[in-house]
């Protein structure tokens, strides 16, 4: 497979593989201006939908070419005040991460990881043409912020404050080129348990081979606001069919990449007889590398019970498998949804006539492959399970 | 080639091929607030540089779901006041058009071909799920705010006022699916003569495989601002190299799109040993339908010269033809910079270690094709020449 895909960018970026940068924003130069007038809070967060609803503070710092970054600065949540020519508004200069505050069963709050948040920003910015910052610093500066709001983490149940780290390119001229304006900032939404109405029965997603998300040498691969534009629409069409997402192949081949919020995971008996966990591989450059993901990766080959491959595979394997009985389950990882079964595939290939309604035994796996995932990462967040370096205590 | 792209996602669409639309914005409703303070304008509008300078007013109408559009507005032009969370923001539910006013030497206003751009709109805003809108109505306002910045319109030979139409999706959530609050603006930047700094001596390109911007499937033929996102850190790469843009390749045939910012055309000698104006087809779904590139291929038919082709080519076409001095000019063309003449191209392919300088001789051409495309397109602009229905007069 590999060869078809000789040029993955990544390797043309140098972010992330250096640990550190000197010209960084710091926690030390945090500046804090408290609200006056506190929002209210919904009164049950299980039911409240996702990022809708905002804390009372945000984060923003500021960098200027040739004067470098800003102070930090938590401050009451309010609009910004935007120059309409500023990039991000023609030229989608934009970037954002997705991480989540947990209360604990100890009445300790948690983020999940989020220095491969902060890792993953910056690979991001290189390839947005953004300044670089610590990672550190980065994730310093949430902590704070979660603390300055740590009443709206919810205390409900499977709830949590979904935080969402952004970079924008704020210069106000039309031409093509980089920003020598970038804004960084961190807002926090207080969410429910469930990210897709579909609780118990599963996730059913369209795969329709006339739309296609990424390409070999493209930005598949870093979290850009860009990438998700032009699934709007196609997300659209599926809602259309019932479906809850889109589950994107791509090129001939039909590679299974990702569900575009979501990455996807297939526990199966592959063609060698083995049971195996699979997901795409990120050397493609064609899917975003999710933390979940990899938390997932890691923990199963921590467990040792079956084969765990990050390798590509075809929707063809997957029809295959189905037909023969061989896939157990099939999920999607994400911040947003932990893990979310999968129970249905529409696979549309409008070249070949096909438009297929694939039924997954996901809901009813006796292997419980997902629902260990879900019970070990979730058991992490909330504090019921110790893993080292997996949850950063928010200390208040 | 064309099986190789099956899907032209434009199938899937339908504004464009019906003409009107029954619940657009009214240029009857229009509201004017007129500043109290103008800008200082430049003195010498030939040495502006591109997009750095806005007119005194902008045009704004808002759209909500359910309520449908609200009425258009001409006001003094300001910052927007944008939610931290507006779609805009990290989704990238942003598209743009691109469109010029010129003082012609009979001392009229005219604004090239605006109904083209409205139509482009219409379906770029389908793209992203945004509502429609009437493209004469669009046109009626466009032609307001030009009336009303008209003092704008630089009076200086090859100066022009470039129109910025935009529209974002400002509806604060952060869940991926349509925005349900949606701004249509213009705003108008008085721009020189020169895109690029290389009047005389032609433009350089960098075509390096490597990058890829567009693909089958993806929405490389509409104006969204993700398209453009991605190409900053590759356009940074190009300067590295004393390039002044990207040409972009597609696909393991290494066809020859655009330029980011501009459509390409070859005049050539063809295989069979004809007088060609080349330049790629739009039916693959891969590039931006230019109306400086549909003026350029309508005027060349006119003509009856030479063979006039729409049809895929490649990098490897080119190379062969350069070496064979079969290539007279080698050009882009686009709203900015009406037409380019290409003198270089940096022809990189990491996979077969090629890095070659190819030289073209489009300056020195006799044939002067581009030449003429340049005087009559700006001949049509400035009033010099009449042409039915190209050029839309700003009654003052």
């Amino acid at each position: 497979m590999l060869r078809l895909f000789p040029f993955n960018s990544t390797r043309f970026l140098s972010r992330g593989l250096k640990n550190t940068c000197s010209n960084s924003f710091q926690h030390k130069d945090l500046i804090i201006r408290k609200t006056e007038k506190r929002f209210p809070k919904p009164k049950n967060t299980a039911d409240v939908p996702f990022g809708k609803i905002y804390s009372d503070h945000l984060l923003n710092v500021d960098w200027v070419e040739g004067k470098g970054w800003g102070k930090p600065e938590i401050r009451p949540f309010e609009g910004f005040q935007l120059h309409p020519a500023a990039k991000v508004l023609h030229s989608s200069l934009e970037l954002f991460e997705g991480a989540k505050a947990y209360y604990g069963i100890d009445g300790k709050i948690r983020i999940f990881r989020p220095q491969l948040n902060m890792e993953r920003m910056r690979r991001s910015a290189e390839r947005c043409a953004f300044p670089d910052f610590d990672a550190k610093e980065a994730v310093k500066l949430l902590k704070e912020l979660v603390k300055m709001d740590s009443d709206w983490v919810p205390r409900c149940a499977g709830s949590s404050l979904y935080l969402r780290p952004t970079m924008i390119g704020t210069e106000p001229t039309l031409g093509l080129a980089e920003s020598k304006e970038v804004k960084l900032f961190m807002i926090c939404s207080p969410v429910g348990q469930n990210y897709f109405k579909s609780e118990g029965t599963g996730v059913r997603l369209l795969a329709d081979t006339s739309f296609v998300r990424s390409w070999p040498g493209g930005v598949g691969s870093y979290k850009m606001g860009c990438n998700y534009a032009p699934t709007i629409y196609v997300q659209q069409l599926a809602a259309k069919r019932d479906c809850h997402q889109v589950m994107w192949l791509q090129g001939k081949e039909q590679l299974v990449t990702e569900a575009g919020a979501m990455n996807l995971f297939m526990f199966w008996k592959n063609e060698q007889g083995e049971e195996e966990l699979i997901t795409a591989p990120l050397d493609t450059g064609l899917l975003l590398p999710g933390i979940t993901r990899r938390s997932i990766l890691e923990l199963a080959r921590e467990w040792g019970e079956f084969k765990v491959s990050e390798r590509s595979f075809t929707m063809a394997d997957v029809v295959k498998a189905i037909d023969e009985n061989r896939v157990y389950e099939f999920f999607s990882s994400g911040t947003a949804a932990v893990v979310g079964g999968i129970s249905e595939i529409q696979y549309v290939d409008r070249s070949i006539g096909v438009d297929r309604t694939l039924r997954l035994p996901t809901m009813a796996s006796k292997h419980k492959v997902m629902q260990r995932m879900y019970d070990t990462i979730t058991g992490i967040q909330y504090g019921r399970i110790q893993k080292d370096g997996w949850a950063e205590i928010v200390e208040l």
